[in-house]
C-alpha cells in the first residue's frame, strides 16, 4: 500500500454481497486503497442501531478479487467502528456508504442503515457520504450510479473538506441519456403513510407486516425529492446537531419560569 | 373514556415491563387517557430501527393497573406506528416515551431507541417528548424524574404547540433538594471512544463486546451534558430536519458546475 494514497472505507447495510457495494467498490477503487467492512447480511431499516446486548463477530472474507473484505455480524454503524478499531487502526480518508438498493431521500434518512454508517463515520470525523439507487431491485443497473459516486468521491478527496462533512445522495433509476445533473437539495419534509398488513398464522394468532405509502408533503423545488423527480442527483448535506434552534429561543421566552 | 380527555400515548425502548415506562405512567396518568404501547423486550441502542423484514406482533396485556396495555415484538418506532394504526386508529393528543434507564443527552439521541419513537410520533404529527433519567441501574430512584415529567407533560397540554414538536429531556440522577431547575439547551457536540472487549469463545473463535467511555467535546455552557452537571434537567428542542443549510450554501458555491 502507497502511503501517500487515501484510504477509503466503505460498507452498506444490505450486506457485504450485494450489487450496490460490489459496484461502489468498482467506481473508486482506482481512486485509493480501499477497504470494506460490511454486515454479513441486510441490515435494511436498521436506523443508526448498535449492538450492545450481543456479541460481535469480525471475519476477513474473500469476495471481491484484489479488494481488502471483512463482513461483521454488526449492524451498518458498528461497521464503522469495528472498521476504526480493529481493521484500519485509524481513521480513513473518507468513508462511503451504499450504493443503497432504493431510496434514501427525505426523512428516509432517519431510517436508513445506508445513512447512520455514514454518520457515525462522520460523528468520528471522517468526511463520509451514503449513495442510493431509486431502484429496489437486485439485478438494478448501476451504470450511472457508479459515475455520480465516482465524480462526488474525486471531489471529496480534492477539496479539503470539514471533517464532519455529511452527504446523502440519492441518484435516480435511469440512463444518463435522461441525467440532468447533480443538484444540492435539502431534505423533503415528507412522511410514511403505513399500512399494516393484517393476516393470520397457521395457530391462529394475528400478524402484521408492515407496508406504507411515502408521502411528499412540501412543495418546495429545492428538495431531494422535487430534484429526483425532475432527473437529478440530489446530495444533501447533513448535520447530526439536532437542536431546533428556533424553537429553544421561544421556549425560553415563554416557557420561562417552569418549575417542578 | 371522556371524549374532551388528551390521549396520551406512552412507549419506551427498554420493555413494557422497565420500572422507567411505569413511572412514566404513574407520573401522569391522572392528565388524561393514557395508552402503553411498548416493545415486548428490551431494544436499547436500536436508533430508529423499524421492523420491514419480520413480522410484528401486538397483544394487549394487564400489566399495570387500570391502564390499556399493549406488547409488540418492534422496535420503539415500530410501537408508534402501530399504536397509531392499530391501537388508537388515530392521533393522540401528545406522546411520551421512557423514563429511559440511562441518559440520551448529546449525541446518544441518534442511537436512542427512546429517542426514536419519540421522533416517529413528531413525524407524524404528535407533539411528542423522550424523558431519560441519569441512572443506569434497575431500581433507580424515580422520584425526582416523575416530578419533572408531570411539569412537563402538563406544560405541553395546556400550551399549543406546534405538531411536530419534539423534546430530548434528560433527568439528573438525585434528590430534589440538590436539584436547580429544568434549562432549555443545545444538543453538545461530543462522540464515544469505542473500545472493543476481544475475547475467545468455546470453539476458539474471537468475538467482541463493545463498549465505549463518552468524550464530551464541547466546552459551551448553553448545552445539555453542561446542565445535567450542574444538577439541572435539560430539554433539548429537536427537530428532524437534518439538512446542514450552511454546507449546502458552500457547495452551491464551490463545487458549482461538477458533472459527471
Amino acid at each position: 500500500m502507497n502511503q501517500d494514497q487515501p484510504i477509503i472505507l466503505i460498507t452498506n447495510d444490505d450486506g457485504i454481497t450485494a450489487p450496490g457495494i460490489r459496484n461502489l467498490v468498482e467506481a473508486v477503487k482506482d481512486l485509493g486503497h480501499v477497504v470494506v467492512v460490511a454486515p454479513d447480511s441486510p441490515q435494511s431499516g436498521m436506523g443508526h442501531a448498535i449492538t450492545i446486548g450481543e456479541v460481535l463477530r469480525l471475519h476477513k472474507v474473500a469476495v471481491m478479487e484484489g479488494v481488502e473484505c471483512w463482513q461483521t455480524s454488526g449492524t451498518p454503524a458498528d461497521c464503522v467502528k469495528l472498521a476504526r478499531d480493529k481493521v484500519l487502526h485509524r481513521k480513513p480518508t473518507i468513508c462511503l456508504s451504499g450504493i443503497n438498493h432504493g431510496a434514501n431521500n427525505s426523512i428516509n434518512i432517519l431510517y436508513s442503515g445506508t445513512m447512520s454508517a455514514a454518520m457515525e463515520a462522520a460523528i468520528e470525523g471522517i468526511p463520509s457520504v451514503g449513495f442510493s439507487l431509486l431502484d429496489y431491485s437486485y439485478d438494478a443497473d448501476f451504470t450511472l450510479a457508479r459515475k455520480v459516486v465516482r465524480t462526488i468521491t474525486k471531489q471529496l478527496l480534492k477539496v479539503q473538506m470539514p471533517e464532519h462533512t455529511l452527504f446523502n445522495v440519492n441518484i435516480p433509476k435511469g440512463e444518463e441519456k435522461d441525467f440532468k445533473g447533480i443538484k444540492f437539495c435539502r431534505q423533503a419534509h415528507a412522511k410514511w403513510q403505513e399500512e399494516f398488513d393484517e393476516r393470520t398464522d397457521p395457530r391462529g394468532e394475528k400478524y402484521y407486516w408492515m407496508t406504507g405509502k411515502f408521502l411528499n408533503l412540501d412543495e418546495g423545488s429545492d428538495t431531494d425529492v422535487a430534484a429526483l423527480k425532475d432527473g437529478f442527483a440530489s446530495i444533501v448535506p447533513v448535520k447530526f446537531d439536532l437542536t431546533d434552534y428556533k424553537m429553544k429561543l421561544r421556549l425560553e421566552v415563554e416557557w420561562k419560569g417552569m418549575s417542578i
